[in-house]
């Protein structure tokens, strides 16, 4: 698989959404945000998606330049209105606010209508940490899930990521969908013509399915839980949606607009764009900081050295994606051909060089 | 299976609380929190824990007269020291902090240490619902959970409450452990020599196990998520013993106080008691009410109305737990005989009749 240096595709993202119109500041952001998907190895939610976002600003459905600004605020609450903007610019901005409003009352949340997709949770979550703060961050997405019993996609893959500051030890950072499988990993075993395990995809008819082709034939992803436990990641993605979109005055459900500019928004939407969730605790509005992240530390170590299965180690949430961001930065990103070509013709078109 | 009024019950546990010497209106506090569980079809966390609140009380674990109080504030957080009263007391005082915090500043979030088990997460949620807010709770419970790889159970069962007012319909209430099923479901496949199916429960070396005496016999509970999932119950069930017990100052992972009175706490305990975390974010703080409101029953209306599967409907969370309160209020509310001696003999001992 052909690679490439970090600072390489950074700067080729960079030129993109320059050339898409954003300022500078926004660029340089949305490339941050859009690559820390790449660096920690969340390949689905990286560059690879750098041409669905140029093509939905080439469908008039992304603003290059959006005027991110408060809807509704408390002390410690905000409602963000998005302008259409890009959820990767949208995101941090919206984040910040979170920041803002706990550095002064010890918490602060955000809820984010009029927005877009906005890379991975993970990387919200974690702008907290260096504040000795804890970050959440949650977002809906168009809907590709059925709710237990559901024959209908409702909900998105409506990730949740809690992001804790440690001492000596690494950072706690989860990032989860609230299903069992990300879509892409169906596409990878559609490629490799191999079946899926139970519990991630039924069929068009709602019984469970190891057809990788299960969704795209009319089925659906399943809620995280399995066979007999579906209702509960079915209850998680649905807070997901609700904090994110029925807050903020979002679409939610049903009405969340697709990622794929070949699809067209609802022509009856209940909201403005998809909407987004954010929330950031000081620790110090809890107990000494040195205090918690001392305990924190220990939690870590106690969990990490816990006699495993042989062979195998209890990992932290966060510790795969680091070891992954680690070694990219160091010997570069690993980009599958068929992502290349996609990220050359857009370049082309736009007159930038990867 | 004998049945009893609602209001019988509460009598005799109200009596229960105050023979151990509990003021008068903690006592019905206490009662109204624990019989909310059997109230909701969660027998497993009601009545039938009564008898092991006493246990624990006679074992000087339980102090019946707290002063429960702020350790530390901002104006949207607290620290609240339960001060080793009943988590069935200290959880709904902790809980009013929260919403008075945001009355005041849109949002309030409360970390508990020195606590003890606080009944079903959900009570705690739903008492934001009077007011408009959306509210959470969660707490830590004793180690019968291994995270994914790990031979020792190192989590409780976590679990995480939310609910969310709604207009014409019914409120959205989620109340979920982060395992795939609770502990109480094992018990009833044990005494009907049934096996559990798999997901649930891992036998002594880990290995996936469909004995339902897998957990007594040293293996332990699987977070939520089945066998290529449980990585993100485990991530969640971290998040849930983070919150409530390293952000309070209470005990977690291993160290979490058995509720049994038979098995003595750590003799090195990091912490204090065990802990809760509870949140409430006023609906207003976001946007106006009614327009919430309004879209909520859009939302609970569609997911209840998508087509489902054969003979099935789609659930919004909170609806068996609220057809089964319903009934109950009627109807009485079922006790296993078992559990009827135990009610008995612990009366006998205080001198309250059932």
């Amino acid at each position: 698989m052909p690679t490439f240096p970090y600072q390489q595709l950074f700067s080729f993202t960079e030129r993109v959404f320059l050339a898409l119109g954003c300022p500078p500041d926004d660029a340089t952001l949305a490339t941050e945000t859009l690559l820390s998907a790449d660096l920690r190895g969340v390949d689905s939610h990286g560059v690879a998606r750098l041409s669905g976002y140029v093509r939905l600003w080439e469908a008039g459905r992304i603003n290059a330049r959006p005027r991110v600004g408060i809807a509704h605020e408390t002390p410690s609450t905000a409602t963000v209105d998005g302008d259409g903007g890009l959820g990767l610019v949208v995101g941090p901005k919206a984040m910040r606010i979170a920041l803002a409003k706990a550095e002064q009352v010890g918490s602060g949340w955000v809820a984010v209508k009029n927005s877009n997709h906005f890379g991975i949770a993970g990387y919200h979550a974690m702008l907290a940490l260096a504040q000795d703060m804890i970050g959440l961050a949650m977002t809906n997405a168009s809907p590709l899930v059925a709710p237990t019993y559901s024959l209908e996609r409702l909900l998105g893959t409506n990730p949740i990521a809690v992001a804790v500051p440690a001492g000596e030890q690494p950072d706690f950072v989860l990032d989860m969908a609230t299903t069992t499988a990300a879509n892409g990993k169906l596409e990878i075993a559609q490629r490799k013509h191999l079946p899926i395990p139970e519990g991630w995809a039924q069929d068009a008819q709602g019984q469970p399915s190891t057809d990788a082709n299960a969704v795209k034939n009319g089925g659906a992803l399943q809620p995280l839980g399995g066979a007999t436990g579906s209702h509960k990641g079915y209850g998680l993605g649905a807070v997901v949606d609700i904090f994110s979109a029925v807050l903020s005055g979002a679409n939610y459900g049903p009405w969340v607009p697709p990622f794929v500019a070949f699809l067209q928004p609802s022509a009856n939407p209940v909201g403005a764009g998809l909407g987004h969730f954010f929330g950031a605790m000081r620790v110090d509005a809890f107990r000494p900081t040195a205090e918690f992240k001392a305990h924190m530390d220990n939690w870590i170590t106690t969990f990490r050295q816990a006699q495993a299965v042989p062979g195998k180690q209890v990992l932290i949430p966060g510790d795969p994606e680091r070891a992954t961001a680690a070694h990219r930065l160091l010997e570069g990103i690993p980009l599958l051909e068929a992502v290349v070509t996609d990220l050359e013709s857009v370049g082309a078109k736009l007159g930038v060089q990867l």
